[in-house]
């Protein structure tokens, strides 16, 4: 295995056509986000600083840029989780996880969700990828329990439960970021060992390993 | 103005026509809730226990009966305002509206939204109901601030935040009762003043006014 094939993006590819790659992936997911996945493929590269050619290039049809930005999501989200697995602290470890990937939920907004409607397989695609994420959401969950600091009753379900209603509510007021860090804030002070001062009802029997894909809906 | 003008339901229905007229509407509102408000009439009329010709004797058109069934959501919104304000513990009645406008949202899942979609001009016709609402959920709010159990730092618009989340979560997983009363319970937790120890960012710009219609999804 060479240096570069662990580098993000095709192996072989020399830097700027790599840097000029990675701008089409950022502007896509902006794109796609704001005006769904079936804005022109120019408007793609309008908004990455590229020709058309340069985009066709890298990406010879929509498939597979709608495909690749996904990756590059899910990418993104797996750095995050192995960022606050990194952190010393476990609860501000736990507490980066959740605002990261609200905002990456913010950023995002439908984008995920008119994914899973347009390629039902894209998902199966990432299996291990999300198996992994599962146990490393176990881990983080559980060493911020061990250090005292997220309450003992929370259940990994309960991520689950904040990123869909997180989602839906970045979906419902796309333009508010303030309502969507409020409710951060708040749902992450109730998740605080020392404010657990009420009973919870049974946890959901969500399955956590809806992380990443927090962001599905019907 | 007579006493059964003051009555649920038009004035001037004998008492058995007036039940069968009430149970229609709360079978079209499962009904529409399940399946959508194309459903024909036919099965919410078996729903109801009633026939055919009695439905329609009171509901002559689809237009009618979802018009009628949202406006008994709304009288049910309201009559639940008014038991919260006429509690004496103040915590106690916002806890109660909370925990029963996110059960009406459990119960109603898409109707609210469809009905939104299908009639943008039915909410107009709430608007009066909707100030009296907004007045009343204020009303709320500072009582139970004043009397210590609700934070300070609550703004009215975290209500309606709360709301929309948790129809975002039912509309995902309208069959996770669980993940729904565990939202809540959260939600309600970091609410109290008693938990006030982390710092929230600004309110949402949010106008309060989305009660009860925080079920409206674009």
């Amino acid at each position: 295995m060479t240096e570069s094939s662990r580098i993000p993006g095709p192996g072989g590819l020399r830097a700027d056509a790599r840097r000029n790659r990675e701008r089409v992936l950022v502007a896509a997911r902006a794109v796609f986000a704001e005006r769904g996945i079936d804005t022109p493929m120019a408007t793609v590269a309008r908004r990455a600083g590229v020709g058309v050619a340069t985009l066709y290039r890298h990406f010879p049809t929509r498939d597979a840029l709608v495909r690749s930005a996904f990756t590059q999501q899910m990418d993104t989200c797996a750095r995050t989780l192995a960022e606050a697995l990194a952190d010393p602290d476990p609860w501000r470890g736990f507490q980066r996880l959740v605002e990261t990937v609200c905002a990456l939920q913010r950023e995002e907004r439908g984008f995920p969700a008119a994914f899973a409607a347009a390629f039902p397989d894209g998902a199966a695609h990432h299996t291990q990828a999300r198996e992994h994420a599962e146990r490393d959401l176990m881990t983080l969950v559980r060493r911020a329990q061990a250090a005292g600091a997220l309450r003992a009753d929370f259940h990994p379900s309960d991520l689950a439960v904040a990123l869909v209603a997180h989602c839906g509510l970045v979906t419902a007021l796309p333009d508010d970021g303030a309502a969507s860090r409020r409710l951060v804030a708040y749902l992450l002070q109730s998740f605080r060992a020392d404010a657990a001062n009420m009973p919870l009802p049974p946890p959901s029997s969500l399955s956590p390993d809806r992380f990443p894909m927090a962001a599905d809906r019907p």
